[in-house]
């Protein structure tokens, strides 16, 4: 840890810190350059409250060597991680791909099933569906709850595909024990007590990333769920929130390669949430493939009422089909020769 | 509800989306310009599932004449929202200017009592403390917890400051009885199971605006609060993310008249986790004062280990008296005629 | 054009504007709901200021149903926009795909000759270089201004490939005589006398994005080009600004597809400036291209001072010829059955 | 200045650049902590490229000990400037605080006058008035040019008030002879080219920040004029974008006193562009002012056609006369004793 020290300073002041420094069983360096000090601070620096420290008076500013983040870093385990889901057979990352698709909230027992087996033809590999909503307002519709799960069950025993919805509250955890993946929403990737009960569980946990989070926040939910007992950890871009509103949101696919470098997770992207226009939702999904995603969320809806959604932010069960075929194009072309993408 | 229709539009497909309205009892009117087709749709428009009409092929963009804030709109209710905190002694809001004072984090008993007695002796009203911290890092001090709470309600017995202290979970509530002001904290501004729970109690909530919220969806957190019977929500500013690197978060102060007209309820203001460095306290402190603020909640701790933090994010004793002293003068000149912060 | 108007408003107010919009040969048409009044306004709503209209104390916002954008818009030109570059040979848009590389600075006769061989070798048909630099600090290298223009001029003759560098100052464009294609770089997007001046020549313009520039004023500065005379405008997305600080920008890769509805002009992708790590240029290159762009700016420099710079933000020849063969697979597999991508 | 160097690093590729380093004339110094290298560099470091230093493959990340502006910086100069105006009665900066006032165009003869005098009386010190005026769109008003400087000179011969108007080019210079106050867009804050001309000159240049400035940026920028040999600079903050919509910016006020630390130049700010509504002017004044500001720029108008206006952007003179009375008295508070400004 280096910590700038402002011209000026008071060397009693200065002593005094680096005493206290050292009562925490740290070791501290001091170099003088242009007027500034230099305090390098080596050791268990964890122990360090960073806010404290940065607020001094003394201090310009602080910078950890190293990331914040452990479990998830690509330095403490240099290979990619492979998750299973369901039964083991659909496994994302570590060079497996794969297809997240289904509607945005379930609806009707015939809706999910009818779009179940609609995505798995087209190849998907695991069924979404949202039962809990979390909207941004009260008076709007809150999802069918424990009957959109119920639901989202049987189209697993009908199609065999593995399922993931959003759970918001550790009290409806016990509702989730026969799903397969469960997601963490945008709204909650800091809501660190949820992030503690999933991390007690022994099932994988796709965390969305908040919408206006860092990377070094979201892997520090990551951490949040990892140091609770549950490795299981899939990185799902989402979009963030900038000036722009000819999009919903701004998809930051650099955060695919760049976590790729900083953490050995599996990387998803959303094109659906994040664009919020179907006809963006293909030429995304190409891109985060390209970029070397480790696989996709798409929405995708079977029964426009009154033919009203063929251009909804969901994909028809079609589009899907021929979305799929280029993605699997694409990621074969990517993965001939992984030298660029690395 | 003002729908804007494409160019070339198939008019079946309009005359769809018409019938499906006329079905959900709303009226439509359709106007020609310029080759657009601009639909009006009248009625309860809650109905509508704004996502889904906005992501329709044909559908340009979509606007609500009114906003989607009903109880904590100014026009619900014209005349501002006055508070009363504790026993009611204190009041927030409808004239009423509210000072809260104290640490961070709640660390040991003799802290507490100290800096309640300074900070009530320089004209603090309440006393704020952290029991329960959110913290980005799982491996950083998460609070004290229940015990945290103990020691702010002996501060609370041995100065008669009311107190306000952070809530991050449903069920941490039952240890919130005696506490006379619940903080959802700016990462929960949507963790909406916890707004709906708060909804259900009667004491004040002070509702931190989300690191990157918009007002509109702060306003729409307060609602999902008053809409379970709970009126009391206080709005407090905390500075909001951007590309700025110099300070930690960039006070939005215009935040303040906006509010005033949009909402009736009280609005304070946050200087101090918004800039993070003591010496943007005072200044910005002043400034909310200045354009209309309700009340201020700045950070105090009394004992500065090893007279290091003499310049931290929190003010001295010392330093905050100073501040109050300025703040009431301030206060002074801006009410002793409305008319330019109305 | 729709304004709502406030509730309460003083209906001679509102008489006192309609009145005066058809002064100014407009048509108005008023409807009512749920207390809110909506001002439809018809006609040649150019003559409007927007400002003016918006900033109205009875006014609570308005909106155009039509874009502001006209020559650039793709309602206004279905199909898409090729320009020819240099002597016609080299083709951006409408179906072309083209690739521009080379060094940041050009730094010395040699270094520009030997790049230039070394990208058109690898398939680049456009050689880039920057003369005139802008930097943040006065005290930084300006570039090599004329005499890096010269340079590059004998790079073309040696090669034959087209040139491309930036303009900064309508001053300067006397010395743009030979220069095929000018960049107008992301600091000057809305430098609107530059822009007029740029209008007034007969060659190609790439038009960077502004870092903090919408889409929408992205597209009225090609207006602005464009109404000069100049059509041949080329879109250049670089990366905006957000608060994420592990890339240096955030590469809004959805402003391809988004831009490719609302546009008939080309749109290139420049991966080197908006990441700003060499190890992200490749996949963002190949991600840019899976989602539609019609070209890609990449840096590349070919000699290395003392081996250092093999992983900065530039690509070295070898890496570029790599990356250059993965994205004509990718382009073919995306331009093989176009439905996704449209 | 500090550079990390990743973990794993190649030994010889580091002994490669510390020897370039040396050869540029630097000492450079290595520490190791937790397997990361930290590589010191002392000495003239302005002559090292930070971009093709960060970039490299080796390093992790760059930090300059020391602040890249120096002329502006508060360490190179310790007490504030006051700038002088005009025939240097109206002073600017170093206790002297100034009220600008005027239209956003100038329009008319007589408009221009009647302002003049309306500002003048409610003690204005220096009138502004848009001559130039950078439109996003080229269909819009682009202002009266040469004539609205004639007209601005005419309003100082009868009023006695120096007079601020806006240069968008190098060309236009030879026309602001007799303006006292040149000043420089936000979409020019960083047209280089046009702030090493103002540089040259011996006049006030008051120089807005970006719309997505960082506060280093902007000092940057005054640092091309001041390198120039021009000190006169005054900065003018007008708010900055971000994701929020219900204000036109955000008025990032923490940048006064935040400023005043880093810089000894004067600070201004212009609450009616950040805002873009009338009814926030004045509340934001009176921030501004409570936080340190050393003066404000303020659109004032007379003669609201069809008496439509009463609410737009600009005050009406009234309006002006009230908030310029409330902030001579919270400027009265502000320095009666400015320990808590500081």
């Amino acid at each position: 840890m280096i910590a700038m020290i402002k011209p000026d300073t008071d060397p009693a002041q200065l002593h005094s810190l680096t005493g206290w420094l050292q009562n925490l069983g740290l070791k501290t360096y001091l170099t003088q350059e242009a007027g500034h000090t230099i305090l390098g601070i080596v050791g268990n620096t964890d122990a360090v409250d960073m806010t404290m420290l940065t607020g001094l008076s003394m201090v310009e500013s602080v910078r950890r060597v190293s990331e914040p983040f452990k479990l998830c870093s690509r330095g403490f385990q240099p290979a990619d991680t492979a998750i299973s889901v369901g039964d083991g057979e659909v496994k994302v990352g570590g060079g497996h791909f794969c297809l997240i698709a289904g509607p945005c909230s379930v609806e009707t027992h015939e809706q999910i099933i009818a779009v179940a087996k609609a995505v798995k033809s087209a190849g998907a590999q695991i069924l979404r569906g949202g039962a809990f909503k979390p909207r941004t307002s009260p008076y709007e519709f809150q999802g069918l709850g424990a009957l959109g799960i119920e639901m989202l069950l049987e189209a697993k025993r009908e199609t065999g595909l593995p399922i993931i919805t959003e759970a918001m509250n550790p009290a409806q955890l016990p509702l989730f024990e026969q799903v397969d993946m469960i997601q963490i929403g945008a709204r909650n990737m800091q809501n660190y007590d949820l992030l503690k009960e999933v991390g007690r569980l022994k099932k994988p946990i796709l965390l969305k990333r908040g919408l206006c989070a860092t990377m070094k926040e979201w892997l520090m939910s990551a951490e949040y769920i990892m140091s609770g007992g549950n490795e299981a950890v899939i990185l799902c871009e989402r979009g963030i929130r900038t000036y722009e509103t000819y999009t919903r949101n701004t998809l930051d696919l650099s955060a695919v390669p760049m976590l790729k470098q900083l953490s050995h997770l599996p990387i998803v992207v959303d094109p659906s949430h994040a664009t919020g226009q179907s006809h963006l939702v293909g030429p995304m999904a190409l891109a985060a493939t390209a970029c070397g995603a480790d696989g996709l969320m798409i929405e995708v809806h079977n029964d426009p009422p009154h033919a009203l959604c063929d251009g909804a932010q969901s994909l028809t069960p079609e589009e899907f089909y021929h979305v799929a075929e280029k993605i699997r194009q694409v990621r074969a072309v990517v993965t001939m020769n992984s030298a660029v993408t690395k």
